[in-house]
């Protein structure tokens, strides 16, 4: 959320709306998008609501939004990722609320998926520096093997409106058309239900998971947020705020 | 410190030197110098001096260094704040340090100095998210005042290596060319022992303070640093860190 | 026009619609809006509509939008237009056009309008390495008494969608609201009959101009291009491109 | 050259030294470094010299200094070369210069070698929109054989200061430490006079070439500059202006 910058918007969704329908909020942190005044104002709104607060660091690409890969090294992008947890956070702190968790942002967090030495670092950095603070992840990435390991509390993602392929990660897109909301909502309840999605290839792929992701640039997100919403109250799924989920998590592995 | 950029350097003067002179730095927080590598490396060095670590949050002008006024409300230039000083703070985090203050940098430190609205909002920001942390400005300016009424820790500085109104107000400039370390140094021991320093018009003018501040992107900064601590040590001027110097101005208001 | 950036939009109008109303487009270069690809995308519509291509440089600042001053030398403004109508102009080059004009953007329009030291070097660039370019200003600017001194083509504008001061001067701001199209069209057929338009303190004063100017990211700015071709047709202006314009003041003078 | 940024400088170089040594000079364009203020500069001194300009576009990266590959589709890419050359070539023309070639810099030099997509529209666009300026490149690159089919004028390139692979392309690297002007010097006689180059793996590769490259970022640029043309001139090689050059490749071909 808070992804529009300076005078100029994105995608067709007011973020106060989407607030009524979510529980956490990657909140963008200057350098894919947003700036000073809007994440003030974005952080305000949330702590308001009473939704989880996260940051959501990118690459320095504010024109290709942050989905373009940057060949930095990981020390410099871990660098930059502290950058921008450290305005968020502050942010947070001025509207009396506390950061909930950090979740990299497109190709950095395709890019930290897959890349050992930049989660590492990255997690070392939340282990030390924000040692309550989640990451956010794909089941099965690196980013969570090398998160459970330093015992960094994770919550694994589904993403609603994103392909995937047959290895249980998202297919990695820089922007997406209109989606239908009911039929992206079933496949959701679905993957609640069955731990199971269909992959771009056809076959069905097991898909662990604590959040749902959707994008508020995606056309209609607000749509995709109410279809959401009522198709998992629909189906008796509790939808919980992550520090329930977290807890619930140390209570089992314990 | 640390206001070199990417691959680029400014100044004759490696920070490392220079902070075996120091009890405080200004650290640039990457809106007019420096970036998160810079940033990085810059707090963890002071860290391990044992020197005070400062924000050093500037205009949003890496071109112009930070040295050049930006029409910006002072709700957005306030917002700037926050982001900056927020990314420091992550960093001094990161490294196991606290922040010990907040100075603007720049133009941005002159238009606070003035104005009245802008140091309202960062004073009030100051009080609540960051409530030990001081603000060093000059005395004399709005900020001062607007910082002593909200019960902010105050710091006021006489600048080395700038000249003086008879406002008691530096003169701003964009740069400066080299500077006699000596006349500088004795300008400075002066302004301890007398509390005057002599304007650019000839006149001398009073100059309270507790923190003198020199510009390491001044030529012949190092061999300035030396001449101060040398001359102020010679003089029998005691050099304490911000802590003792904030405690005892407590204990005098008591 | 073409002032959207990356992902995002700005204003409720697209650019191809409005391109059917209009004889010259202000194609912004870069720094306040605008990237490579919008400016391809923009200046390549322009052309094929066989609409008068003009550099629209502001200042270095994506974040304000170019309605920030920012207080550089003469000399570092007049660089980052040369740099912005360079840009602009290789992709009308690219394209098959040819470049009209140049206007300066927002703020820096302001300041050129007022500033004779910037005025002077940006005439002086135009006039040696544009020579057959126009600038774009307003009457009773100081940017048109150098540019008119120094033999450089000028179209003076009238402002159909922002106030006016007593001094012929439009009131600067950085956003507008929603305004009437017809009382903006009626408005600008009378400047355009009587060369007079009603300041904010009620007083008419007199304009003079050749072209008539409205913003792109004015709330409902194709309604506000409907209307004022509408009324202009209605009232019998006939409407012309900029090059016989120029022609016919050259044939007036000579 | 050209490659400061801002108040920053790199390097141990002044270019106006460097360039009693050259014949031609890429010169940096804003996005990978440089700034309008010192292209105007870079481009005057060249130009009074009687330099060779050559624009120097690179990835929109200053704090990576255009050494870090970014994402971009070919068309992205290109559309930033365009815009960086349009800026560079209005200098040019504003201190009574002409473009002599285009030289892409660090990693986007290094993509465009090995991407057909991103080499054929950039050579598309010099063909259309800069026919008589040249492309430099490398001997082997995909760059040089579109070139080459699309009639436009190609100078090949030997990098003085690079390490090289057995497949005759540059071992790319995102900076160098000191290196031995004079083995550096026997090296560039050895590889005009017999056409091979040792690389890396202590194997001899042919290397065909009609320009000498260094970067003015090595440190010791200006000793190698000077070792380099005593070199060569003692080792009886002609430097010849890059429009000889052209000229000689369209006698042979005709």
């Amino acid at each position: 959320m808070g992804e529009s910058y300076g005078r100029w918007q994105i995608g067709d969704t007011d973020d106060a709306q989407l607030m009524e329908f979510i529980t956490s909020a990657n909140i963008a942190t200057g350098f894919h998008a947003s700036d000073p005044n809007l994440m003030d104002q974005t952080v305000r709104m949330a702590v308001e609501h009473g939704i989880g607060v996260g940051a959501h660091p990118g690459y320095n690409d504010l024109q290709g939004f942050g989905r373009r890969k940057i060949d930095g090294t990981a020390k410099e992008l871990v660098n930059d990722i502290i950058y921008q947890v450290g305005a968020l956070r502050e942010f947070t702190r001025r509207h009396g609320g506390i950061l909930q968790h950090v979740k990299p942002h497109g190709a950095l967090y395709m890019e930290m998926a897959v890349n050992a030495e930049l989660s590492h670092l990255f997690v070392d950095y939340m282990r030390t520096a924000a040692p309550n603070v989640s990451i956010f992840c794909m089941a099965g990435s690196v980013t969570e093997e090398i998160a459970v390991e330093a015992g960094v509390p994770v919550i694994r993602e589904f993403f609603a409106d994103r392909d995937y392929g047959e290895d249980g990660q998202i297919v990695f897109t820089r922007s997406v058309g209109h989606l239908d909301p009911e039929a992206l909502a079933a496949r959701a309840v679905r993957a609640c239900k069955q731990g199971k999605v269909t992959a771009v290839t056809g076959r069905d792929v097991d898909i662990p998971f604590e959040s749902i992701c959707f994008h508020s640039d995606t056309p209609g997100a607000l749509a995709i947020a109410k279809a959401l919403r009522e198709a998992l109250i629909a189906a008796g799924i509790r939808i919980s705020p992550v520090s329930e989920i977290i807890n619930e998590k140390i209570r089992r592995t314990a």
